[in-house]
């Protein structure tokens, strides 16, 4: 069986282990590209995927926070994982990846990892009331976009790209879409994680015009379990997102991942950077 | 003129500083004590303050993130601050709070900074229609709450701690209210990181009772700039908070932090752990 593009992309070797820091080896892979470097969300499944991958680790992922620092560059990078802390149920973990012989720092992250217990539970969120994936349309993507897009599945229910290059400035950033893998894949953590930053920039749909703009932070907050995500197999998950303010070259983005039952998988906020 | 309590608070001495690291001692107050710890929002303008503090640090804050691993004990810590990457406009941090001999970490955390150009503004979300916190009546605090509570007056319009005393589920777990320090102490990065955590568990809301709980994780993406808060003075800020999901120990909150012009001075997430 050939390897999943994904797969391919947030595969990892262990270099060396001390005491409680490992290093991490991996390249970027050209399917994942975004315009000049790796795609944002799946440098981030890369963090996820190095602290997943640690035999040190135990529960499941709580919070994922990155800085981005630089751009990943085309190549081979590093990874350093290092438990900070840890009790019984709970571990707390400093991440960076870095690259080139000064190793600079490209990506800053923390995540905290906790083995959950049975509580009481609520949703008081929301799913947007849409129709299910299998009724929605496959967006089609306009030529030339970047290489990214193409291991993804869009239906895009509100502000689409093409929406966001119409010349047509609007009020409301919102996009709400069924993002699924291409070709399909088991949802875990390390996918759900770029599915956190499968946004467009929502200065696009504000402006109706592409300007330069890139993820500066991503915070992710999961109340996925690893036995949830198994069961949806790789269902396709509603992802919808909105802009608060743009100002002073930053704008934030807060935005939901749900399962198709209407779970609320990832609460996610991003900052942005921009030009113009 | 006697020293704000807040001011007290975050008081920090530098230590010593190698190349890009910085060690700086501080000390809890009683005047913050929360439950079994100083309260999260304090702790979190410490690490603020250790970066404000840093004759390395240039630009504003723009994103602020910790994860709170064990309870701050009351005493002495040490905060160590580490300029992990810059550019002319960006600086990316990592800072941890430890305390003991064996240096246990308490908070463990990533802040970004940057130097903000002129760019396109605009505000997308938009500030609840509330009165003027001159209108609205100051709250008055049940007798016997925590002490770092008598730092702040609170006008609160919507979901108070009683409500979540009474017994009484909720639907709805948003709270509304007009927050400024007490006595009145003019605004800074360092105190309105602790507003963004001025919010009692949105969980007692839910459940119309207290049930052990603490924040995790905290981030802040910053809109304001330094002189918009240096001209906004004392004034009180509206901050509004609500939970989206819970379950398995964790439930999560976002929560905005309004100036009374209608301006998103911050706007910030949070994971919080809960028992039962």
């Amino acid at each position: 069986m050939t390897q999943h593009p994904f797969d391919q992309a947030i595969e990892l070797s262990c270099l060396a282990r001390e005491g409680d820091t490992t290093r991490w080896a991996g390249a970027t892979t050209e399917s994942y590209w975004n315009m000049i470097g790796p795609f944002g969300g799946t440098t981030a499944s890369l963090i996820m995927q190095s602290l997943l991958s640690s035999p040190q680790r135990s529960g499941d992922p709580i919070s994922l926070t990155l800085t981005y620092a630089s751009a990943v560059r085309q190549g081979e990078f590093e990874i350093v994982t290092h438990l900070v802390s840890a009790t019984r149920s709970t571990q707390h973990w400093s991440v960076q990846l870095a690259q080139g012989p000064d190793r600079t720092v490209a990506v800053n992250a923390i995540a905290m990892f906790a083995t959950r217990r049975d509580t009481w539970a609520a949703s008081e969120a929301r799913m947007p009331d849409v129709p299910p994936a299998e009724a929605c349309e496959v967006f089609q993507q306009p030529p030339g976009v970047v290489p990214w897009l193409h291991n993804y599945t869009f239906r895009v229910l509100q502000g689409n790209i093409l929406q966001a290059r119409s010349g047509q400035a609007s009020e409301d950033s919102t996009s709400t879409l069924w993002v699924s893998d291409k070709p399909p894949r088991p949802l875990d953590f390390a996918s759900l994680t770029s599915y956190c930053d499968a946004f467009f920039p929502r200065i696009y749909l504000r402006r109706g015009q592409i300007v330069p703009a890139g993820t500066v932070s991503l915070n992710i907050y999961f109340h996925a379990t690893s036995d949830r995500l198994a069961q949806l197999g790789s269902a396709p998950l509603l992802c919808t997102a909105r802009g608060l303010n743009y100002g002073g070259g930053f704008f934030d983005q807060n935005a939901q991942i749900w399962s198709p039952d209407g779970f609320l998988l990832a609460n996610t906020q991003q900052m942005v950077w921009y030009k113009e």
